[in-house]
């Protein structure tokens, strides 16, 4: 059945440009008009003749009605789509009440963005998803930012609607011949020591550009024999920073003073004479000492991660949670600043390791450009695809025993 | 860095046509040659105006050595691509031995195949995975066969390499409009309640069209409480054939002589006295009689799957397994007779749900052709990607319970 | 190979009542003892002569060392045995410092526990587990209360070692007789609705006691489509308080205000015009009129589970995350002062469902006495375990979509 | 609430022995009690005084109906109680026709069983679940046999009811000294390197003593590295028997012939050229030569499980399934057959491996007396659960990747 173009009075040309076809972009563009009801006429695709090339296409949407024809042109714009006509410049309004923004405020995504204003295009800073744009203007030079909305000001200049917004969504293909093998039917355990050393790689990689490896890690990571590897790397400077909760502290604090992991001796697997206690003893040593890093200064805590971020001075942010014992002094209690801090030490991340974590590795998502590659390690296979999901192509999902994974990581570094 | 074109001295000219950007075809081609080490360059692209238009391209493939070459060619005709050049017949050697074929044998896919044969294309009968070829001719006219390799007899033609072979990959698009909010962040159960609408509405258009519904079920259908929506699907018609396991038909017996499943009383939930006997007398039941029709003819067999299938006269094939206590009368226990029984009730299937059996929903996966639209269901998200992965486009994976899933549809259907 | 006690040169006589057998508290003490290295003799053992009589034991344990002796007695303690001899004061110190503890302090259970003071046996508050016993006089009367130890000061009486110490473990016979099925191998489907019934009946049961009866409830119950239910279950009386995050509130305001849950349209499954946003939507609509009570009271939010929370009164709890985005005001985003909230909110909990959050049923269990009749639904399997094996025998665990067992029971409680 | 004995006219004594205490025993016979309804007194209970010492118990049932008496006597047999009263011989009756029996039929458990006849306890042949007893006397000896239901003739004398039955469920509490540790919460991969240690002492002690080790193990082995180690295992003599079916054959071979696994590089992790067809080109080769062992004997395949298996002369049965390729020719196509051939090698076996196999596991646990040690390993918490559910507390269920967990057995053994 071929389409009746006349049903469809509402038009608009648009632009797009990029590797096109193998970031599966061109085809999510066909898509989402279709599902919105609308049609579409490709009036020229430019294919990038070889790998290297970009593409570029000119399409015209059609639309039943002029609201239809808005929505599809509105949400195309997540595709980097942009009008054939000059773009406008984008709409500034006033916030009217702190902690709040008129109701067409535009949502980022976590995609590098660029707004148009005073007829220029300029790059969005700090971005990150569900952010608001605020933007000023110092001389002739405008700043726009990616702000919370709790942080927002009265007065504060928001942009609205998607006019002079433009997004650069990443592409997928580089990626995926590294990691491409990840999606094949080899069996984990191989799959695994394969995409070890690409991340080895690419926290080479990363280091050589600059650019900061971050960690966020939850207590598995100790129950599991992997927090003398954290540790290890931390020394060696593989890592740059890291993110996590009141238990990874706690448990790695009772495993280097009691050598138990919830009551239960590492090495023999057998609960030991009021173990249960031992995390409790844990925060009651650190209580005695005031901080974490007053018990390293005093020696009486001489092992493990925290051991090793404390003299290796690598910054690290503890994010309280509910379920916390204790909490250990150096954790934020309150979560407004615990995200701060996050957001903080995630500035010039290039790469991000996410070890059994949902809660942190979530909380870290939301704050995370989607251009930072990630990898996110679990044993539970919905974790690691509830994480990998989060918008990004960079994301790596990893489901294997996150202590054999630090291991090999280790030894695959240390080559 | 700019592709070196002078490293790769050989190049073949290849043709693409059909949906391939909305299915992926042109973004795997692209990948395939890559990871394989070779290059290309598409010299033309002609992109499908709009949704109903098809794409087609014309490409060149680059790779090092002749032997590189030939393996992405090779490679590439799963999706697809032609040689520019003329094709050529179909390459036939003989087997020279019962039960075995020549090294160079091709293997097929699940997909849509035509085979050049005397400068003509000719359609592949009985489409199935990892069959072999096999040509006889009668007059003008070829006969090309998927068959098992333990059926190839000393002497028969079978087509060998990738020379004259032509396939059609499926298209995912329009598909993607149906079922594509399968894919989305909706819970499971919202997710499920809008599927069942849509499998009931392409199981009226599959009868409409004439083209055969059937089910493959485990005996988790009946212990879900499922198997009386099975029976009423069976008695209403909706339901063309049933291929299955003896467990099925056992736990469908003893629930309908003993209300038991298991042993347990499936109303209370509580065990009965001697319920763990009840499928030992479920199939001594059947043994007295000869069979299970024998047991509905004589009016001891009243309700469920199986008496429905017997009064309907829905045919079923029932295969063995090493785990069977029984088996019943009816079961296949040798193999070989049971895929041949399975074979023969898929011919020309339109539609099968595979209801919470990775065993025969396997063994039904590799005889159905990639184009008959399948529906796994299954309570365990990693059987739906296992039995969704099996390389068709065709098929929808849905994570529930299969007892809730079979009330809806049935409900759906008769709405 | 008999035992040679003569290997055994230190011993204690040793008391224990109770339902021994049935609630498997002797073959815990028997296996304890073999698994420390030492052994026993039991002199005598009066069998509860039906099912309504406590069984008691008379044993002595027998050890190779003095220490080894010890720490059997000590974790015997755990499952309410008692010295023969007559039993001393527990042992009393002061803390040194704020928020420390002697090392030698008695950490909690969450069994019922009594302490014994100036000769008489006393009853401890507040039970929980991981917790000081902090202790203090006022005439006669000795009141021992469960404190976090952040909340310790300096001077205050703290129970050190178990001497004085005497725990009551729950009996689980009882309950295995109501949900005693839930172990049974029927589907998770008919289990799910047996199970719907008793909890509807000891939902009844516990509000006749004049106990509370609480819920704690993750994001999930708003997506699955349980939220309307939840929000019935409060307006009609049924829940008492509810402990829950930040996501619970925004995802259920925002679905009543765009009838959308993260941007899908809560009916049709499909994703909405610039739905993404409407998550940040719902918080800046509530920023604007400065609570969710004071949107309730503009007119503004007119239905869902904050709605019907504010319109009844009824108390509720909300944490804050690292994940959060806003968070909405009523939210505490200090940890402390929400443990202190969920604490004080749990008094004379006599019923606790957690509903789909890994993180908020951890934080309740952590505070919950062990005898409080808990049921936690999940999904997950692994999440239901997790939270059910928190040690207490009072905890069921149904594995199930959360919305579907909303809705059912609902419908139960309303017959 | 006191229990009025009034309300139940109907009693009998009960004598039961063993570890009644540490097993569970008796609380397990005193919940089926109050389950079906009935009451009881404990008129005596001499507890076994050491870890040594078996208990035994003297109790009365009592019931309101004379046939709830006879349900909870009959169901108290599987735990080993008799009644006080001397115990007639067993009840048999005469099969009337081929594979059927009367309807009273005893089935059996998997637990050692004794039959009285002619006044004297005689112990059952070939222990397994589901079957049916079949008595023969030569001279004053009677041999009872479990049989399948589809192996009995007419006229063969079946017991029939529970007199004259007497059961030894075994005992647990020795093995959770070794084992206990794997139901404690360390993480996944400590407990499973203590585990292996553990099991490569039981391997040694099962050898020692004269009993069989076998294996049963699906495709999994082969996909996850563990092929190289399982085929050392059996080199090295630890493994005396394979029970599998064709795709584990088929894999292994595949693997030895062309270094691919389902068409994967087991190196790289690289997709293969031609991958696809290697399983099929795999069988063709044994076609070819006929067998597996006339393609080992012929210098053809080289190294693998198969080949091991046919150099040492260690005797495998390989099963088909509705799922083959193929299938090879060693294996039973026919279900009947299978069955006969496994549990022919299953004879005289003291431990058993269950590695990766639900389809396999299960049918050898169908066929396996309860009191042979076995170990499951899967990934897959639910199918470990499932396998080691079945009825035997010889059960140990390990969750991890196979292959490793085949290296480490491996490793451990050879120390």
């Amino acid at each position: 059945m071929k389409t009746d173009f006349s049903e469809f009075p509402f038009s608009s040309e648009q632009n797009v440009k990029g590797h096109l076809i193998d970031s599966g972009i061109m085809s999510s563009i066909m898509n989402l008009i279709i599902r919105c009801g609308g049609s579409y006429h490709i009036d020229e695709f430019n294919v990038g003749h070889t790998h290297d090339d970009m593409s570029s296409a000119k399409f015209k949407i059609y639309a039943r009605t002029e609201s239809q024809l808005k929505r599809i042109m509105d949400d195309l714009v997540d595709f980097g789509c942009q009008k054939s006509a000059e773009e406008l410049d984008a709409v500034l309004l006033q916030s009217e009440m702190d902690m709040t923004v008129p109701d067409e405020f535009y949502s980022t995504t976590n995609h590098r963005t660029e707004i148009k204003l005073d007829g220029k295009w300029r790059v969005v800073q700090n971005q990150r998803m569900d952010a608001i744009l605020v933007c000023s203007k110092s001389g002739d030079n405008w700043n726009i930012d990616c702000r919370k909305l709790r942080n927002i000001k009265k007065g504060d200049l928001v942009i609205c609607g998607y006019q002079g917004v433009r997004i650069q969504p990443e592409f997928r293909e580089r990626d995926r011949e590294e990691f491409g093998f990840m999606n094949s039917d080899v069996s984990s355990e191989r799959r695994v020591r394969i995409a070890v050393s690409k991340i080895a790689k690419t926290i080479h990689d990363r280091k050589a550009r600059g650019e900061k490896v971050g960690v966020t890690a939850g207590p598995v990571v100790v129950h599991t024999g992997g927090g003398e590897y954290l540790a290890r790397l931390i020394k060696d400077g593989y890592i740059d920073f890291l993110l996590s909760g009141n238990a990874l502290a706690v448990h790695d604090i009772e495993q280097n003073l009691f050598q138990t992991s919830l009551g239960i001796n590492i090495t023999s697997g057998e609960p030991v004479h009021e173990g249960h206690k031992n995390h409790i003893r844990a925060i009651n040593t650190i209580f005695r000492h005031g901080s974490i890093k007053a018990a390293v200064d005093a020696g009486i805590l001489t092992g493990g991660i925290m051991y090793e971020a404390v003299k290796k001075n690598m910054p690290f942010a503890l994010a309280g949670s509910i379920r916390d014992d204790g909490p250990l002094p150096e954790v934020f209690t309150d979560m407004s600043l615990a995200q701060e801090a996050y957001s903080n030490l995630l500035k010039n991340c290039g790469m991000m390791l996410m070890l059994s974590t949902m809660l942190h590795g979530i909380g870290v998502g939301n704050m995370l450009p989607g251009y930072v590659k990630t990898i996110c390690v679990d044993i539970n296979p919905a974790v690691v695809t509830k994480l990998a999901d989060r918008g990004s192509h960079q994301t790596i999902g990893i489901v294997t025993d996150v202590g054999s994974f630090l291991a090999s990581l280790y030894h695959e570094l240390k080559k």
